[in-house]
């Protein structure tokens, strides 16, 4: 087993499975990564959000890699194992106009930016503290079309998937679509609800190791993963307080969850509307409550009670 | 504060806020319920499920109730708090054609009958043990309009939401529709996953005791619940196994992720597709991990490693 550093430099912003390797490993082998946070240095504190968007697309997510697996083949599974995630010491989230869940109530941008320095927890106001859960918003393989693509949108190579439980512990299945599964990774969180409502986590710089195996003979069609224990121990043991959305469409469940949350958020903590979106999309789950009792489904939104001090 | 046992002959099978009282209490009381499974009877060992169906709509959704509760008005909050749920000692899950979440791939019924008689566990297989989890699947207040309803959908009255975490601590929020708040529950589950998928979660008898306050001067649009500790201490110890769905619409992820988990089940654990069915409806839980990556959304399912010995 080898450690290798992937030289910090070595980033690309598209997928594409005809660009050269930025590092070729064997199987058990490990990689050390160091990303840029997602806006690739355009969003910063100080600067006004307004004038700089629309984000330069050149300049956002920058990834690392991509990284060549030896003996790895269109329809294995390359298993990455997530062994470190460390934090930079800063990072933002930040309201989009024409992004998120409820684009149509938030048309102006609007930015928060968070001190992550002591490594465990960071505070949106003094009294509500979030814990630090960290994971790559993306972890992919190069797709099997050829051509450039955008990171946004993930796919059956993984991508852009951001699931929150992919930290530190869990193993991370992916279907090998090329030679080599040549893999990238990048757009780091330091915490982030499952929905990522209002199109960011908090998004900031990180350091991480993955070690990277190949499983022959063995196909899945989309991405898997498995975890080494509760999902959200740092988060759950005063419970939480879950608001609804009864809808037939699950969207539109999931919007009315989130607006009942906000207005929670809102009216029992006394948030501005726009850090009741932000909290909502760095700390509240999202969860397919039923999709059975038609013609009516439930998306309940969770917010963890042990945030508000 | 008084307690009152509900005869368990008071039962009805449609939402009507024109129905009389089955009880009169005053607010800090508690009731006593006592309901037969979903089915009213109709389903149980032995029987020939394909001749059953469909099954009798005048015996479905034995609800006990309704309870009127002195004060409360139109534009009000109920409170009903969660203290004990007390599943009998046998319950059924069922497949049952054109209903649950893959109606497509599965057009036969199948019946799982369940032993809960130890009232901690019940196996699927001697190696395969769900950990009893038990709730109402309904709980509701009278719909405001006049008329009667069938129970089988919810809406912002409550009713029939299957939310797992209605559990034993767990405290309610109903939006009250009309005077005296008319609350009914049943349908009641000794385990059930989030999303409920093949339509049934252990469907049983139970005996459980809610106690019922009224909030005045509040208001809320769909229901509400706050949960006093970890959401599945039960299951999680040793983490999740998990399949993803990914796709521009909600509905399509949350069938791929389905798809996917019980491909996984029935490769790994030699389960027959019927039985992976019915175990992802009593113990796997969808979540919407990110609903913002345009054009594509992501449904992930994830099962409790801790339920395979």
């Amino acid at each position: 087993m080898t450690e290798h550093v992937l030289n910090p430099g070595k980033i690309h912003h598209r997928w594409n499975r005809d660009q050269p390797p930025a590092l070729e490993i064997r199987p058990g082998d490990v990689v050390v990564f160091d990303t840029a946070e997602v806006s690739g240095g355009q969003i910063r504190p100080g600067v006004d959000l307004k004038a700089l968007l629309p984000l330069n697309p050149d300049r956002i997510y920058p990834l690392g890699g991509p990284i060549f697996v030896e003996g790895a083949r269109s329809g294995d599974v390359l298993e990455v194992e997530i062994l470190t995630m460390d934090p930079g010491a800063w990072g933002w989230t930040a309201i989009l106009p024409n992004a998120g869940l409820l684009p149509e109530d938030y048309p102006d941008p609007y930015a928060k930016f968070w001190d992550l320095s002591n490594k465990q927890d960071t505070a949106l106001r003094p009294d509500i503290v979030i814990p630090l859960d960290p994971f790559c918003g993306v972890m992919g393989v190069a797709p099997e079309e050829h051509g450039e693509f955008r990171i946004l949108p993930p796919g059956r190579f993984g991508g852009n998937m951001d699931i929150r439980h992919l930290t530190k512990g869990t193993t991370l299945f992916l279907p090998v679509q090329v030679d080599g599964a040549l893999f990238s990774a990048g757009d780091c969180h330091a915490a982030q609800g499952d929905g990522e409502v209002c199109v960011s986590g908090i998004e900031c710089p990180m350091t991480f190791s993955l070690r990277f195996k190949v499983q022959k003979g063995r196909s899945i069609h989309t991405p898997r993963f498995v975890t080494r224990g509760p999902l959200t121990p740092k988060y759950d043991a005063s419970g939480y307080y879950a608001t609804t959305g009864i809808a037939p469409d699950l969207m539109d469940a999931a919007k009315g969850a989130l607006r009942e949350m906000i207005g929670y958020l809102v009216e029992a903590h006394r948030l501005s509307r726009e850090d009741a979106y932000v909290l909502s999309s760095v700390a509240v789950d999202l969860k397919i409550s039923e999709v059975v009792d038609r013609p009516n489904w439930i998306v309940s939104a969770y917010v963890p009670r042990g945030i508000f001090r």
